[in-house]
């Protein structure tokens, strides 16, 4: 029984998140729709992150299992062909050993956050990017940012839904770069709390904006309490990146 | 009376262009109902270009007059308080001298055309490139373009439509860059034919597919034929990108 791993790219738009929920038009049941569309198995689809409604993905992770075998690119093809008119693609296919687990085999998760930095509200952008009218200080932000990477208790960063067991959560990498009106918070851990990265993203605003100071964020993160970190970045400008194995 | 000078950001899908044509939605109809909105006054805008359905803008510029004086910042913002809801906003205004002319006193309109070329369609940039799913080869691309640079009959790359009294023109600068799977044609000349970057994008892709071999772009402009270059490209790859005065 071949285990297929897949790598999507999706417009968040239009669904109400990767997992599967009844009565919602979701990622997950999107493309197990399609696979049974030509391969007429019905699938169970795993993915590496449960990217929530509004959330796009550059390189999502997704594996199941078929009776069947397809050669890869046919089953790129195919998928493809069932997805049309939908906000979802398959970008690669390749068929992996069955100890391969999208979520559970992942080493490291890496998600992108785009704000488009003007006076003047995103149009070709819209729904694409958070659209921040003050001028932000990346220095000011990546300063704050080096000081909660590696590891931590998180609690201050994590939204009351949560269903992780602890709090503590590695950084490997948050680097914030700048091209003309676009800024790009990129950050990499193995995995997240639940909002985790909307939340520091919405901290590093208040930072760059110069609503607090850098060193606010080590007393936010001590603080271990939500509520006294920045609010929650929207959905619409993060975008999930890279899993590496 | 104050003559203004606006640049506008706009997503070209929702509008049937810039122009104003009776019972569609334009690009022109659009920001003129908006400086009434505030102004109360009814205005003529003129375009440096006269950008199709379904192309984008990022950095048209227009003019119009009105009897009051507004500040140029607030300007924008009223604009683009009465384009909520539009696929156009206004990026910058300034006041200009009476002899200024969006249109006429243009010396340099620059575009680029973008190609995402890969096997997958678009998702995320869905209506915003042209998907192509042959490799196309940038080398070939540019050493086709470099023959077309300068002042030419563009005859063959101009559409029946073409109102433009001669067919000649002048192509100052005309750059294929490629980032990931993302291809950008940047072409700059003091006007353009009617259709004219978009079918010279299309004979270039014939050219980076190597359907047809660099030199073919010569003999297709010698013949002054339009039958004989490519197809005109999808509306949805161009951007009008910036204007020199």
């Amino acid at each position: 029984m071949p285990r297929y791993k897949l790598k999507l790219e999706y417009d968040g738009t239009g669904f109400a998140g990767m997992q599967k929920q009844p009565g919602m038009i979701t990622v997950q049941e999107t493309v197990e729709t399609a696979i049974f569309g030509f391969s007429r198995e019905i699938v169970n689809l795993y993915a590496a992150g449960r990217t929530d409604k509004g959330v796009h993905a550059l390189g999502q992770i997704v594996h199941f299992d078929l009776n069947k075998y397809f050669e890869p690119a046919k089953l790129v093809y195919a998928i493809n062909h069932y997805l049309q008119g939908y906000k979802v693609v398959v970008l690669n296919a390749e068929i992996v050993d069955d100890n391969f687990h999208a979520r559970f085999s992942a080493k490291e998760r890496s998600y992108t956050y785009i704000i488009l930095n003007r006076i003047a509200p995103s149009v070709i952008d819209f729904n694409r990017v958070w659209h921040i009218r003050e001028k932000l200080d990346i220095n000011l932000m990546q300063e704050a940012a080096n000081k909660i990477i590696g590891t931590h208790d998180f609690t201050s960063f994590r939204a009351a839904m949560c269903q992780s067991l602890k709090p503590i959560k590695t950084i490997n990498n948050l680097q914030i770069t700048k091209e003309g009106e676009y800024i790009f918070i990129n950050i990499s851990a193995i995995s997240f709390l639940y909002h985790m990265v909307r939340n520091i993203v919405g901290t590093l605003r208040f930072i760059g904006n110069k609503k607090w100071p850098p060193e606010k964020i080590v007393e936010i993160l001590l603080a271990k309490n939500r509520a006294i970190a920045g609010p929650t970045a929207p959905a619409c400008g993060l975008y999930f990146k890279e899993v590496l194995y």
